[in-house]
């Protein structure tokens, strides 16, 4: 039978203890959330969201076309430019999504002959980007720039280095310097993927290659969500304007995409004019993160130092992670629950994030909660 | 320099009148659109865009995670029930977009040691899929049932044949019966892609695999868009539920993207709602398209026989096809230009779209249009 294998492969999955089952919330969900990218705590604030609605009623519910053809709007351009000055850079081109932002930068900058130097703990749509470019690959030791340079070294032609910037399930945050140097010293580009950076990192949350002084250089290329801190969906490229251009007429998931729906651009739009009014909110991520990372350790969990608004906790085993989860709902909290094949070093973890908007008695439950449930 | 070697190519795009450029389109654009892919007039419908307008209020504007943490709402899982239903599939999982749906559908279901047999005219994102599958890829004369038979004969294991239903360019329709039994015959899966089916083929716009007879098939796989006939954004992949929920276990693509945003899971949903009261739409959609490759035929242009809603004109050249849809542009008219690397064939064309609330003065003045600025 077609498809037939499939069934082994479920069954094993179960024995494993890494069967995934969709959880739907409802609109009133009482769980004390800190399992979502919402750092900020945008996606439902009305600007936001009325910033939607008047993309809807003045655009219509979708883009109509790839953005080549019809779905290039002029909410799309503002909401590029907007983006590009915000975060310091040149340009910016606009996606459906950060997947599709990151297949677009990297196999659109690593074409035949280059080399790809890829950090081990990338996001899987950096690996998917890595698979799909013409360029050769070559995965390198997690956050680790003198790896970086033997393997530049060792290859001598055009090459591009593609890395996190904050690593999604740590949330430890890529050595921007040791990179941009090892990068510089071979006239290799650099592609960071700052889904977790921007709206948290740098001055005012404009992301961490602003911080590392690296916005805005001719050889770095930013990648970045509008999903996490900006409430919405989508992702975009930022970099020099010809890489943009370059983009524009090579990136498949650009070229062949539909463009993103207006109601996810003005959402974007209203959370960075919001995020400009209101710098404060990015300190007070981190600032949330540094008080929930202090409390676990202090209550005897194994957490790892946040760099930006992840925490993450280490659990015994799949299984363990998946009725710690459990348990944590159970008693009003939602926590992720990363297990294999979504942690690159196969150890299962719960993985927290640090809203802006969370107040200290809310982190205070969280963790006793954390404490209580631990397997 | 890093990215220097993007000016050269560059100069060559230009040189072979090649480079593409965003043209931003205001909301009140006066142009007569048959370039975009909203087939049945819904992208501005007050009830999709209010669709739009509720999720956004009572959601908020983005999913704020993966599909597997906090980004499935019940109004995603609405929204996959109503999909199914409509199409007559028994589940559905809705994605960001058709691109991550293909890829979705294609790298799970082609493993490692199973073989892929693609239609040499396949979207750019099937394409990409096949690339991203660990299976072995084999690439088949264009709508040629025999062709996959052979490769499938000379494979012998687990094999799945990939082909749009409805080709993006041309806009012609598969052999689906004649795909269906070559699979059969061998045991093999069928994934095929009805973005340009779904709203304008079958009964109501059920789209090409219920026209066919193969929805609710357990060997069958169907990809469709919620950003072409539905006016909103995203993708989804309808097929037996124990390939639904292998997808929710193993595609990268669903997994590590964040859900769909509200907004555009509430615009697709109030557009299912809206095509299922008014079931017209479709046939009026088909009817338009005839008229319009009548009309083009009988003034001696060089127009492919619609199957669905795309009609597509040949070209002389790369540069002749863009000073057409230039000159049907400052002429009132928006219409399409497809050229390489868009066209499998390397022939550039005018596409036009044929929408279902086009009146007949409209579509003659459309042919009068192209026909006038023929180059």
């Amino acid at each position: 039978m077609a498809f037939g294998w499939i069934d082994e492969r479920a069954a094993s999955r179960y024995r494993a203890g890494l069967a995934r089952t969709l959880r739907p919330r409802r609109a009133d969900c009482p769980l004390l959330d800190l399992a979502s990218n919402d750092y900020l705590g945008l996606a439902r604030h009305p600007e936001v969201t009325e910033g939607a609605v008047r993309a809807a009623r003045t655009w219509g519910g979708g883009a109509t076309g790839s953005r080549l053809v019809t779905g290039t709007t002029t909410l799309h351009t503002d909401l590029e430019r907007e983006l590009a000055g915000f975060c310091g850079f040149e340009a910016a081109l606009v996606l459906s999504s950060g997947y599709a932002a990151n297949l677009a930068a990297v196999t659109a900058l690593a074409p035949h002959g280059a080399l790809i130097v890829s950090d081990a703990g990338n996001h899987a749509s950096l690996i998917d980007g890595c698979r799909l470019a013409r360029g050769a690959k070559q995965v390198v030791a997690h956050a680790d720039p003198d790896a970086v340079r033997k393997a530049l070294a060792a290859h001598g032609g055009t090459a591009v280095v593609v890395s996190d910037a904050v690593f999604s399930v740590d949330g430890d945050a890529a050595p921007l310097p040791g990179l941009a140097a090892a990068c510089r010293e071979r006239g290799a580009g650099l592609i960071l993927d700052d889904a977790h950076g921007l709206g948290v990192l740098g001055d005012g949350g404009r992301g961490s290659a602003y911080a590392a002084g690296l916005a805005d250089a001719e050889d770095v290329v930013v990648t970045v969500t509008l999903s996490k801190s900006l409430g919405s969906q989508g992702g975009a490229v930022l970099g020099p304007a010809r890489v943009i251009d370059h983009l524009v007429n090579t990136a498949r998931t650009f070229m062949f995409d539909t463009g993103l729906a207006p109601a996810a651009a003005g959402a974007a739009l209203a959370a960075l004019q919001l995020l400009r009014r209101e710098p404060e909110r990015a300190a007070r991520a981190r600032s949330v993160a540094g008080r929930l990372y202090t409390e676990l350790t202090t209550a005897g969990l194994d957490a790892v130092r946040p760099d930006a608004a992840v925490v993450s906790v280490r659990a015994p085993s799949p299984e363990g992670a998946v009725r710690w989860a459990a348990d944590c709902r159970a008693a009003g909290l939602s926590v992720g629950c990363f297990r294999p094949p979504s942690v690159p070093d196969g150890i299962s973890r719960l993985r927290l994030t640090a809203r802006a908007d969370l107040s200290g008695e809310q982190v205070d439950r969280a963790v006793r909660l954390i404490g209580e449930t631990r397997p």
